[in-house]
């Protein structure tokens, strides 16, 4: 289906700007930039969402691959767009304040071109929990720092909770897609979403740290126990929004 | 004074990595490169950030005025960190999360090269809340979205509420140089910190808006008449962790 946007405003304004893209569409023919786009996939860094680009060029045998790709994004140092064929590649910082300010411009960059049946993957560097280092960890739900399956949002000074369930059927493809590419170990589990890295997830090496290495281990070992496999810093604001804007997500 | 880590565990390892800035205590002369650097202005855009150290560089005379700045973190592409003299200027990118990585980081660079009497202050875009458009707020408190003078940091799990306010003197000194530089509406108010730029900040244009445009108003004159004069996404954070560092810090 078509990609919703949940703003009964939007149809009344005469141009959107996507600031930090800077794309729009008054200055921007959307439809014909991005119309055929089926998959977007982000992730924080801008070099490896180059990087990322350039190997869906080669692995889809398209003209050009090999060569340079141009940044779509050039414009704005925020975050750094790419296309190869029907996928879009797209940074989007660290963190959930950075991940969402994207993705607002991005949901409406693919309401705007009427692009359909979208599937929109997050790749991006975690850290794993009792698993195999280099493992990649499908997540099934996103999880808060209590293990909750929720994303709080905080919407003119109050809280709004949201659902932070993942496409099931899509993590599955994923999974079953692993099998054909051995040498990394793959597996589906819950994915916790900190808001901090030293602090949040129980670094020892930060500028601040209260708390002992038992401490650490006891509430990481909870986190197991809740079904964690991994933790990073975006998934549950990535699930939510996908979810709420009708997008099959996955992370 | 120095620079205060508050973390037991650094003493004992033999090795700190800053990853995200792409330096370390073993493969760079922390000392050296950085012992003599009395500012530190911090912005979320690269590209200003550089910029700014160019700028710098003119108006204190260095040799090399008007020539390109090295980033010294070129071999991360998370942040960008240039330095003029004795100020060093990084890009923290946006929101809480992304900032909180940078100062972590950099205050335990501060500390390896045993700076002394370290000036902070986040130098950034905002909105402004019924003050002349391209006005200068200088913050006296950052806010959070509740209007409180407080950031609240999930430790392991639990919910640590820290102190946001800023140097006070400070504050007044630069309300005093803005003296000498016409053109700028200058003047002194809280700053409200949001997890979101769309729906946090009362924005009409995003993907999701659920509110009309007169909750909206009514939310940001609640926020005026507690005394906020602008809106960001970093300021309760930047405050929490230079206060609780002993960095004389301003925003």
């Amino acid at each position: 289906g078509l990609v919703h946007v949940k703003n009964p405003h939007l149809d009344s304004m005469e141009e959107d700007i996507l600031y930090h893209l800077d794309l729009g569409t008054k200055t921007h023919n959307l439809p014909a930039m991005f119309g055929d786009i089926k998959f977007v996939c982000v992730g924080g860094s801008p070099t490896r969402m180059r990087a990322f680009a350039q190997l869906m060029q080669q692995e889809l045998g398209l003209a050009g691959a090999g060569q340079e790709v141009l940044d779509i994004c050039a414009g704005s140092d925020r975050y750094a767009m790419y296309r190869a064929g029907p996928v879009l590649s797209v940074s989007h910082g660290m963190g959930i304040p950075s991940i969402s300010i994207m993705l607002h411009e991005l949901i409406k960059l693919l309401h705007h071109a009427r692009c359909r049946d979208v599937t929109m993957i997050r790749i991006g560097t975690s850290g794993g929990l009792g698993i195999e280092a280099g493992s990649v960890v499908i997540t099934d739900t996103a999880v808060d720092s209590s293990f909750q399956p929720r994303f709080e949002q905080v919407v003119l000074g109050d809280v709004v909770v949201r659902s932070t369930e993942l496409d099931k059927e899509l993590a599955e493809e994923l999974l079953a897609c692993s099998r054909d590419t051995p040498g990394f170990p793959t597996l589906i589990g819950h994915t916790m979403c900190t808001y901090d890295f030293y602090e949040g997830q129980g670094r020892l090496d930060g500028a601040l740290c209260s708390f002992s290495s038992e401490k650490k281990l006891q509430y990481l070992r909870r986190a197991y126990d809740a079904g964690v496999r991994n933790i990073e810093m975006e998934s549950t604001a990535f699930a939510a929004l996908c979810g709420m804007c009708g997008l099959k997500g996955e992370s």
